[in-house]
C-alpha cells in the first residue's frame, strides 16, 4: 500500500494537501450504533486549531468537520464515515521561493527524490495540516471507547527545551495554549516562547500521553504488539523523532529489580512497563511520551540547494510555530485512541469467547 | 490479522514457541534471482545464537536454519523462502511453579488475559527465542540490499547501565560478546556482568543501528513512513521500550537552527534526522537507538498473584540473561534490513518510473 | 478490514450512501506524473450514468466527479486522490413502507442481521449507486494502463435472457443504450425490455469483458492470482452471481486436447484460457464473463417480511431498471481495469529487475 | 503482498514445491481453546490424497500433516498453528524434457515471464500438491465451524463432461472415488475415465459446495463481500475457469419474480441467492459452484516453444489425473470453510455487541 490508510479493523485513509480543496478521512470499521455528529469531532480538532493564541501559528481555519456518510438518524451504521474539512486560509501569495529551492530538514527534497514532483504550496501533503483529519478520527475511537469501555486518555506537554513540567494539575491543561499541566510554569513557558520569536528560532517538546481504564488483552504478538503500533502510530505524527513506553530509555540505566511492576491482588504495584508486557496490554494505564523536532522553518538563514543542485540559501518566512510541539498533544491523544480502538476490535475478533481463569487485577494499587 | 505476519510487499510470517518442536518462518516477495544458501542465514543466526560466552543465557542450541522452499539450484525462486529452527536443547524438567505463577513483569500475565491459557514452557511464544526467526529472515533481507543496492547495515551496544560506550572501532564489534565498538571498554563490561550475577539482578542496554547506501526516496507517507515502520519493528522486539530515530529525545532541547540538517552540492552537512525526514528516507545514513529494559527474570524475589488470584513470591531460576540487550543487536540490525527492504520493493511498485529533477546529493559530506 | 478499501498497492477506498450527501473515494498509489483532469473521469461516468434512456432507471443524476487531492499542475503526484460525488437527486419522499418491510432478495435484511440497523434512503449502502465511485477510480487505473502499457479494455453486453449477441461490432457499443455490440439486435433488445416493463418484471445479463495489450506476468500466485482477484472483482459489483475467466463453465464438457492452448513462436494459437495460467497472465488477451441476477425491485408483490418479524407482501415501486445488467459494462470495465492496474505495480515491486530468457511471445496468433 | 498469504483475520500462509523437501503453512488467528490434533487434519488430507484409486493420479504420497506450533496440551492457543507435510515420493527421473519446454496451457511460460525462472520439477510452486496445505488448514477452520456455530459443510460432483449428477445421496459422497452424490451413476463414471485414460486425454468437471447453519450477518460489503471472497478463494484453486453463487449463470435467463428468494416468518421460500445478498450471509445455505478445466497434461502431443524461442512438441506422460476435478471437492470444501471462519471473526470484530431488531428467520422453509 502507498501508506494514506491507517489500522487494519478500524481503519482511517486520509487525503488531502495544506493548500488544495479540502483534507479530509474514510473511517471504516467503526462499529454501529454509536451516537456521532458533528459537533462530537468539532470538539478535538478545536483543541488542534491553528491560530487559536499568539504562539502558534497565525493560520486562520475553521476547521469544520462535515460527516458525509455512515452515520444515519445520529448513529453510526457500520459503513464508512467520510469526513471532510476545506481549506480557506490558503493566502495566495508567491511559493516562487519555496517551490525552487529545498527547505533544510524539510520534506520538501525527499519527496522530489520520491516521486519526481511535489506539491509545494505549503507543504502540500507533507504539511502538518493533514494531521486534523486524524483529531477527527480519533474523535470517534475516542467516543467509543469512553462509553463503550470507560478508557479516558489525555495528554500533556512534559518538557519544552530545558523546562521539564509535572503533571500537577491534569484538569487544567486545556486552559492554556500549551497543554501545560502546570499553571505556575505557563508565564515560563510564555517567555521561552517570546525569546524564540525574537530570536527566530524555534525548540524541540516532549510530550507524554495515557489511557486509563484499558482492559487486559489488547495486541497481536509478535509483530503488531500493542507496543509497537502505538511507537509506529506517534512516530507518524509530524516532527516525531521519538517514542518511549513506560520508562522508556530510562530503563538502560534501571536494574531489573527496580523496573519490574510487581503484582498484587489489589492491584499492579508500579507502572514501569507503560501498561504493556509482552506486547499485550495488562490493565495498567498505557503511557507513552514522544519527543518533536524543532521545526525548520525559522528565519535565520540556511545552507541549502535548489532545484538544480546548486548551493543556496534559504530563510522561511510566513506563518509558522516557534515550537511545533505545543499543537501535538490533541494529535497524540487521537493516535493513542486509534491503536486502542483498532486493537479492541481485532481482539475480540479472535477472542471474543475467551474466558480467563482469574478476574483482571487492576492496573493502579 | 492477528500479528505474526510482518511486511507488506517483502513479509515474514513466523511460528513456534520455545520449547515446542521448531521455530520457523515464510519469507514471501524476495524478488527471484538471489543467490542464497543456508549458510548465508547462519553467520548471523550464529551472531545471536545463545550459550556462545559465560556472559548470557546458556541455552545451547545450534540454531540451524533449513531452506524448504523458494530456493532452486541456489537461487531464490520468487515463491516463498520458508526457515525451519528446530530445537533442541529444550530442557526437560518440572514447570509447576512458572505454570501457576505469574513472574512480574513477564508476558505470562497479559497471555492469560489474553488468550485464556498459554504454552507456559520457557515462555512460550513470548519467548526472545523467536527472534531467531527474525534473524534468518533479515539475512535474506540484508544480502539484497548488500548485493543490489550496496546498502551496509551494523549495529552496537551504545550504553549498559551507566557504562556509555562510543563507536571508536566499529570492525571489532563482532569481537566481543557485547557487540561493544570500543575495545578498551569490554573489561568494564565484563566486570558489571559478573556484579549482576553475583546480585541475583540485571540491567538495561541501548543499541543503536545504521544503514548506509541507502537511497532516498524510501517511506510511504503519511502513515507508512520509514521512520513509522522502523519504529514499529524496534519496538517489537522483545523488552524494548523506547526508540529513536536520529537524535530522538535530545531533540526536546534542541533549537532548529542546530537541528536541521543543512544541504550542500556536495552533501548534507549534519545528520540530526537519522536520514529520514517527512517519513522518507534522504539519502542520508539511517539511524536509528533503541532502549532494552533490564530483563525481570531474576533471583531476587518479587511479589506477584498466582493463576487463583492469591498473593504469592516469585523468584526465577534457569538460564537467563543478566542483561538481554546484549543479544539485541543482530535482531535490530535484522529488522532494520526487513524495513529497507519492505520500503524498497513498496517504492518501486508506484514509482520505478520517476525521474527525479536532480541528481541525488551524498547522504555525508 | 471492514471491506471498503479495495487493491493492495492500487487502492481504492469507497464510502457513500445512495441518498446521504455525496458518494465518493481515495485512491491511494497512483504512480506520480499521469496527466489528470476531472473530464478524465466523466467520459466513464457518463456512460454508467442513470436516466440516460428510457430503458435505465430515470433518477437524474449528473455525477460530477471533483477531485479534492492529489494533483497538481494537471498531473498526479504520488499523493491520494480523492474524488467526490455529490448526490443531487435524492427524492424527498415517504420510506415508511421500505424502512418497515425487507424487499425480497434485497440486502435489507442482511444489514439488518449484520449492523442491527441500516440507511434505508434508497438502498443506502448498498445501493448500485455506489458502483459510480468505482468508475471514477477505473477511469484513472485505464488511463493509466493506455498511456503507459497500450492496454485497451472493452466490455459488451452477450446475454440479456434468451437473447444471446455476439461482438461482431465492438466500435458500435457506445452507440446504444444497451452496450449491445450488434447494433442489427438493439431493436430486441428495446422490445424485450418493453415487455418487461409493461409485466413490471425484470430480466438478468450477461457480460462480457477484455483487456488487450496485457504483458505476461501479472498475478501473485497461489492466493491473489490476476483470475482469482479479478474473480472476487467482478464478484463484488451488485447483483453478480457469476464470474467466468475465459470458457469458463464451458471447460466442463471440453476435452483437453481442445481447450489447451497451443503456443507458436509467432503467438499462442488459442485462447481458451483467457489469457491466465497458474493465476499469472500470459500475454493472451484476458477475457473474463459475469452473470447479473435480475434485479428484485420489480412491481409484482412479493411475499416477506416486516421488521418484527410479521407475514407481510411488499411491491416496489420508483425508479429502477428492468434489467440492472444493463448498465454493468461499465462497472465490469472498471473492475478490470483496477485489477491490471494493481497487479502491475504489485508484479513490478517484487520482478521490477528481472529478465525473462526469452522475448513475449504474442497474444494472439 | 506476494500472494502466498490468504485471509485477513484467519490466515493462511502457504509455501513449498511439489518436489522440495516439503510444503506446509501458518494458520494464525486461529481462537484459542480449540480442541485440535493432527488426526483432525489427516481425515481431510485423506480424502484428497493421490494414489488412492486408479482413476486419480499414481503419486503416492502419505500426506502426514505435522503440527509444529500453536497446540499446548490438545488445544490451540491463539498462536499461530505451523502445518508441515513432508514430500516423499519425488521420483528422481530426468526432467530434460519439461525442463527446455512449455507444456501448452500450463504455468510453465507464465512463471518464466514473471520471475525469469521456475522450479520445473513437477510443476514447482503451481503443482496441485500445494492444495494439500489448504485442505489441512481447512480442517482446522472446519472443525471451529461444526463445534462452535453448528456450520456443516460438504460438496460433491455434479458433473463431468456431459455426465451431470444429482446430489441424491449425499451420504455416500466418500464412499466412492469420484465424490459422486449418486451410488447409481458411478460405474458411468469409470467408464467414462477409463475411456479418456485409452485416449490420453481429459475431460473438465463441475463440483458444488455448500454450507448449511452460516448464521446471517458474514461479509463485509462493499468489496469484501462473502461471495466476492468465495469467487477468490475458489478460483485460487488450480484449473479452475469458474464460479457461481446460488444459481450463477443461469440468473441470466430468470426473470425477477422467478428469481428473487421471498421470505416468511417460518423460513425463506427458495434459495436462488446461494445464501448471500448484498455481499452478506443471510441465513440460508451458502451454495457455491466452479468448473474445472480439462488438464492439459495429456499423451496426445501439442504444439508448442522451447526456452528459446524454438517451435516445437510436447506429449506430458508421467503421472497425472485424466480429470483433475475429481480431486477437487475436498478442496473447494476447504476454501469454503476458510472464508466463512475468517468472515465470522471479522464480522465480530466490527459487530460483536450488535442486537438485530428481529430474530434470524430460518434458511430454509
Amino acid at each position: 500500500m502507498a501508506g494514506n490508510t491507517w489500522g487494519r479493523q478500524f481503519t482511517v485513509t486520509s487525503f488531502g494537501e495544506s493548500h488544495g480543496p479540502a483534507i479530509g478521512c474514510v473511517v471504516d470499521g467503526c462499529p454501529p450504533g454509536l451516537a456521532l455528529t458533528e459537533s462530537d469531532l468539532q470538539t478535538d480538532l478545536d483543541r488542534r486549531r491553528p491560530g487559536q493564541s499568539r504562539y502558534v501559528t497565525q493560520r486562520r481555519e475553521p476547521d469544520q468537520a462535515r460527516i458525509l456518510s455512515g452515520v444515519f438518524e445520529g448513529e453510526t451504521t457500520g459503513t464508512p464515515i467520510a469526513v471532510l474539512i476545506e481549506n480557506e486560509d490558503q493566502r495566495s501569495r508567491d511559493y516562487g521561493k519555496i517551490q525552487q529551492v529545498f527547505r533544510p530538514n524539510h520534506a520538501d527534497y525527499a519527496y522530489i527524490q520520491k516521486y519526481g514532483r511535489r506539491d509545494h504550496r505549503g507543504g502540500g501533503r507533507s504539511s502538518a495540516r493533514e494531521t486534523a483529519v486524524r483529531v477527527a478520527a480519533g474523535a470517534i475511537a475516542r467516543k467509543y471507547l469512553r462509553e463503550r469501555l470507560g478508557i479516558e486518555i489525555r495528554g500533556w506537554l512534559a518538557q519544552m527545551g530545558d523546562i521539564h513540567l509535572d503533571c500537577v494539575a491534569p484538569d487544567t491543561v486545556n486552559d492554556n495554549p500549551f497543554f501545560c499541566p502546570d499553571p505556575d510554569r505557563v508565564a515560563e513557558l510564555e517567555a521561552a516562547i517570546n525569546v524564540l520569536r525574537r530570536d527566530g528560532d524555534s525548540i524541540g517538546a516532549r510530550i507524554v500521553v495515557e489511557a486509563t481504564g484499558v482492559p487486559p488483552g489488547l495486541g497481536e504478538p509478535v509483530f503488531e504488539r500493542l507496543d509497537s503500533d502505538l511507537a509506529a502510530a506517534l512516530m507518524s505524527i509530524n516532527a516525531v523523532k521519538g517514542v518511549e513506553i513506560g520508562d522508556g530509555f530510562d530503563c538502560v540505566r534501571q536494574r531489573g529489580s527496580e523496573h519490574r511492576d510487581e503484582l498484587s491482588p489489589e492491584g499492579f504495584l508500579a507502572n514501569h512497563s507503560g501498561g504493556v508486557a509482552g506486547g499485550i496490554s495488562t490493565g495498567q494505564p498505557v503511557r507513552a511520551a514522544l519527543a518533536l523536532k524543532p521545526t525548520s522553518s525559522i528565519t535565520i538563514p540556511g545552507r541549502t540547494v535548489d532545484i538544480a543542485g546548486e548551493a543556496t540559501e534559504m530563510r522561511t518566512t510566513g506563518r509558522h510555530d516557534p515550537c511545533v510541539g505545543l499543537r501535538a498533544t490533541p494529535i497524540a491523544e487521537a493516535m493513542l485512541a486509534l491503536v486502542l480502538m483498532d486493537h479492541w476490535l481485532r481482539h475480540r475478533a479472535q477472542n471474543a469467547d475467551v474466558t480467563p481463569p482469574l478476574s483482571p487485577i487492576p492496573g493502579d494499587l
